[in-house]
């Protein structure tokens, strides 16, 4: 797929970040070619337009930036994941383990009324701590989790696979 | 405009928060509404489509919502403006003061390569520092900053007198 390939190009390797020996994928490249951004929304939204998405829960930050792009382009409405303390009223919370420390997800307790059909999405996988977290969130809510879509993956990392243990489908554009 | 009407009913008022005698506008059930959601960016679009914007310019972290949907809308390109250490490689920061401390805005040195005509994104306009950071910090690179777009402005805050006064022109679809 040369539009996939086109899509990787634009993500820039930045050598020992934030420490030696790890490498960074930079998607800002990719964010400021209007080419690759809309190849890169245009290519979700062919494998989902025709899965009747009601919402997509991004997860904060920059999974609000290609959530909210694909919701626009879809139609369908956006949902926000966020870090503690960013959302007002009542919220359901889920805390995750980091390589030093916790962190964790907020969803407001309002955010679906009804039974919805949602696309979680992040711009990366990487351990997949965050997604699993993100998806156990929605799981307390009354979403019905249809596939975690990322641009990129690390292969390196366990991230996928931990996310299959769980039952979660993975869709990823991007491997590295 | 029965649009504006619209978009400006499903944002949601929570009083009290975050502290008592605030009001806060909550846009949640804007994003979740395919139909806000939509309008919001249509908006915008009508307004901005014409302009030959190179690149969206938005603030994180709500500020990435409405800049990448815009984006995506208009076929151009999205520039982040990020917290302090979010950005790899080379930034050029500014920092800005808050009601008690301060905070700083980054964006990375290598952003704009050429001249750009750029439009400035946040969800909301209250007192203005932000966003005048965030013009700054364009001032810097090589932006030309058309206009700064908010969904939201809180006319009781002195947020647009400050940016008019610093020349910045600005535009936004909803008022409080």
């Amino acid at each position: 797929m040369d539009l996939i390939k086109s899509i990787r190009d634009s993500i820039r390797a930045i050598p020992d970040y934030p420490k030696p020996g790890i490498t960074f994928r930079d998607i800002s490249p990719l964010l400021q070619s209007k080419d690759a951004f809309k190849s890169t929304i245009e290519a979700f939204a062919q494998r989902y337009q025709e899965l009747g998405i009601d919402q997509i829960a991004a997860v904060e930050a920059r999974g609000f930036i290609f959530g909210a792009a694909l919701a626009q382009r879809l139609g369908c409405g956006l949902t926000l994941l966020r870090k503690p303390g960013k959302l007002p009223g009542p919220v359901v919370k889920e805390t995750y383990a980091l390589e030093y420390g916790e962190d964790a997800l907020e969803i407001q307790e309002c955010a679906f009324k009804e039974p919805q059909r949602v696309l979680l999405m992040d711009d990366l996988l990487a351990t997949g701590g965050t997604v699993a977290a993100a998806a156990k969130l929605l799981s307390r809510t009354q979403a019905e989790l249809l596939e975690a879509a990322f641009v990129i993956t690390l292969d390196d990392l366990p991230g996928e696979q931990k996310l299959q243990d769980l039952g979660i489908s993975c869709y990823t554009l991007c491997r590295f």
